[in-house]
């Protein structure tokens, strides 16, 4: 591996370092079937009417430069609007591969992207926080060192994330910088990318550049980055000149339509995955014509509209559906798939919250989701990132890795020769097989109390969110910051410094 | 049909009356494809390993007749200890009905058990309530009134259900007959049998003959019934002898082994499921021997054990893995399956108990479950039905209720359509197939707040648990009882009165 070559003994050394620091569960390596809730004949409906909203109505790209790119490649361009051949699209969507490493600065937290995998990333992009005091407030960037200190200290999380919460004491056009140095100092898991503006995702891969090495980040994906299509059918300038600076870098980029489904889509399932596959393949097919062949990833972020009051809304019989839905599409074209997890309406951490999460997260493990967003923290729809709930989703994340690997047969025999041991009447507890077994056998939450309703009470009483914020506060008392060699620490800090000078203090 | 033969046009004004009071919804006709967790060769290896637990180390009947049925049909019968040859079992097995028709009072309300139909009933056997003060309690028949009307009122929930709590203030001996009265006053949906004794199981028989005549009763199932093994490998003569009083009279009973995994079973989620199934099928098979042909659900109640603590821990990926391989298996056998839906070890109507019911409900549902009970109401493991629970658990069934009819392509075409209508940059709205189908397209939780955080806060910042308690409180003072002809109200009372002369007021 090119990076082993460079780095030689040191990064052998971190790599035993980070192997022995709070153990980061492994991507999820899914051995049950995914769901597959299409037959061969409505999968093919759902790609044909993709392929004809693009052939026929087409979709928009606001951005000179990816317009001459289309017309060079042989789209039909009237204005803005873009028309797709769908030999073409699938010509060009073709290229990008099925799966790709994304590198940690700790090797041992590296990721396979693709495939049987599956990694969770925490809640992305919330202008709120309730941290400790339990209060709705504007996030800063010490609420974000908090968010990135316990992502690196979650094991079934795989990705520090980026913008946990928006650090709004900061200026916008400087933000990026210290939110990308903050993942970085305080997690050595995956980072993503900004893509607010161009020259900002700029930024992102030049401070990889001197964290890993400008050779290593020109030939391998170092970060993973987020730009949503304005749906329906519409890829703004801001998000395609994004899109262009990570695809040109090599660095993948999470293609994901942002649906409200029934506002800015039809009132019906499939015709909404039909168009957000559309949208996501256009822009798929976009990113390979920037760089044929870099890695991307096929996104959705789903929510349903209220019919009352026009709210979105998580956790739905139609979001499973159209998770499940997408899931097969995106094996169809033979694409990494990226969805959006522990999401939730509710302003707190209450059953709804709960109840919620779960519904909408546990379809898209089955679907065969291969990077999972929003998998820790997100209430109210994603305007609040909550310390609560980032505790309890983490936590069900490692829940969920477990189920994703199947029921374990390696034992079965033994297992079932201790039933005729026991036989009728007894209990398992004193069974060699019990006794080798039983700690690995079942998950427990260490933040759910299953104990007596007596012991709960002399407790306090407390429910799950209180529980989980006492939590957070004792894995922050023991954090301690992953090495990263001065040189380095300091060479980003002064990038930082120096760009800030060109930087206005305000504005967007 | 027999029913309608005989009760003619008072039948047909009841069916009338059903329809036009609250909707109950139709039993969930599933359209997903079933989940199917295992190949044929590891289904296999689960059938194989049940059929080797009952014919080498066999299972104990506790009862002199059950003992004598076994000898009689050809098992090796030592002591209590009952070894039954495969051939035998699968014969017996085989003789029960794959789905039968469940008879409510108002038939509107009947239901179809088995095939790919779904019903969901209520919480049952819980000794504690908390109601609308939220506090821990003993149950009264009073509690129960409660939760009987608002099964009554719920639309997703199928079933009256019978003793969602314990009336705790009626003594043992008599407790069956108000329960049974309660759930037949209060309700004209299908209800439930007692089964903590075999004369209380001829009670309910005789109250079931008052309400739809003798003569019907004997050739239709009008009630279904609980009972459990006594894990591992125990039918105790309790559980036997209410089993064969229903099977006897043609009412279906729920053969349920109660699993608390690591305890009374391996520490291995495979041979759990394989003990669970031999303990399964062996119950089945004795009713067969009871009346061959007489409908039966195989049944399973599944908690894993903490290893910490010892307790009851529900919504767990191993869970999951069980209830996946359960409905495979209840499949393979030509079975109605029933589980356990809404399950949490949390104390309180807080995140924990959402997270724990939804992760343990979805893959019962998508394993195809037919009767799920425990749909609504269940926190501590059991032990306390919540008010709050019920109301939003309740309203869970119903979005699982879409859920499981699967995307709609009815209209996909026009759908499609209304992108090229709407185009790059519009939104939905205003199209005709958006006004057409917005309002059926997206199922929205009334008891889950989506609004703007300003509009909860002006609401009174209440968490789902107080909006539930107050969407309970509305919805009992809408409450009208279904009509019950005097006659046969008389008659059930004066049958209660009698039976209680000859009833201890104390005891077990």
């Amino acid at each position: 591996m090119a990076r082993e070559g460079r780095r030689g003994g040191r990064a052998a050394r971190r790599e035993a370092r980070g192997r022995a620091e709070i153990g980061m569960l492994p991507p999820l390596e899914r051995r049950l079937p995914v769901y597959e809730i299409l037959d061969e004949e409505r999968l093919e409906r759902l790609h044909d009417a993709s392929m004809r909203i693009l052939e026929e109505t087409g979709i928009a790209f606001q951005d000179g430069e990816a317009l001459a790119l289309w017309r060079a490649a042989g789209a039909a361009v009237e204005e803005q609007r873009v028309r797709i051949p769908r030999a073409l699209l699938l010509e060009l969507v073709a290229r990008a591969p099925s799966r790709f490493t994304l590198h940690a600065r700790n090797p041992a937290r590296s990721l396979e992207i693709g495939g049987n995998r599956t990694v969770f990333f925490p809640s992305y992009g919330s202008p709120f926080v309730r941290m400790f005091d339990g209060e709705r407030r504007y996030g800063t960037l010490e609420d974000l060192a908090v968010f990135h200190k316990l992502a690196h200290l979650s094991p079934a999380l795989h990705g520090t994330g980026a913008v946990t919460c928006e650090p709004v004491d900061l200026p916008v056009p400087r933000r990026h910088l210290h939110v990308t140095l903050s993942a970085i100092r305080h997690s050595d898991k995956v980072f993503m990318g900004p893509v607010t503006a161009p020259e900002r995702a700029e930024d992102a891969v030049r401070m990889a550049g001197i964290l890993f090495g400008e050779g290593f980040v020109a030939e391998n994906p170092v970060m993973v980055s987020l730009v949503n299509c304005n749906s329906p059918l519409v890829w703004d300038g801001t998000m395609l000149g994004a899109l262009r600076v990570y695809a040109r870098a090599g660095q993948p980029v999470i293609v994901s339509p942002f649906t409200m489904a029934g506002a800015n889509t039809p009132a019906s399932v499939p015709a909404t995955v039909a168009q957000l596959n559309a949208e996501a393949l256009a822009g798929i097919a976009f990113a390979q014509l920037c760089r044929p062949g870099c890695p991307v990833i096929y996104g959705n972020f789903l929510a349903a509209v209220s019919m009352r009051s026009g709210a979105p809304m998580a956790g739905t019989g139609e979001l499973a559906l159209m998770n499940l839905m997408i899931g097969q599409l995106a094996r169809r074209y033979g694409l990494p798939w990226r969805s959006s997890g522990m999401l939730t309406g509710s302003k707190i951490t209450d059953a709804q919250a709960g109840y919620e999460s779960a519904f909408n997260m546990l379809p898209i493990l089955l679907a065969g989701c291969n990077l999972v967003m929003h998998s820790a923290g997100w209430t109210e729809a994603g305007l609040t990132v909550g310390l609560a709930k980032f505790m309890l989703d983490a936590e069900q994340m490692a829940m969920l890795h477990r189920l994703g690997q199947g029921p374990r047969f390696a034992d079965f025999e033994a297992a079932v020769a201790a039933v005729a041991e026991v036989g009728p009447g007894g209990h398992f507890f004193g069974t060699a097989h019990t006794r080798e077994h039983f700690e690995a056998a079942f998950f427990m939450a260490e933040l759910f109390d299953n104990n007596s309703f007596e012991q709960w009470q002399a407790e306090g009483a407390r429910d799950a969110a209180g529980r989980a914020l006492e939590a957070a506060r004792a894995r922050l008392a023991a954090y301690e910051a992953p090495a990263l060699e001065p040189a380095v620490a300091e060479a980003l800090l002064a990038f930082v410094r120096k760009r800030e000078e060109h930087l206005p203090e305000g504005g967007e």
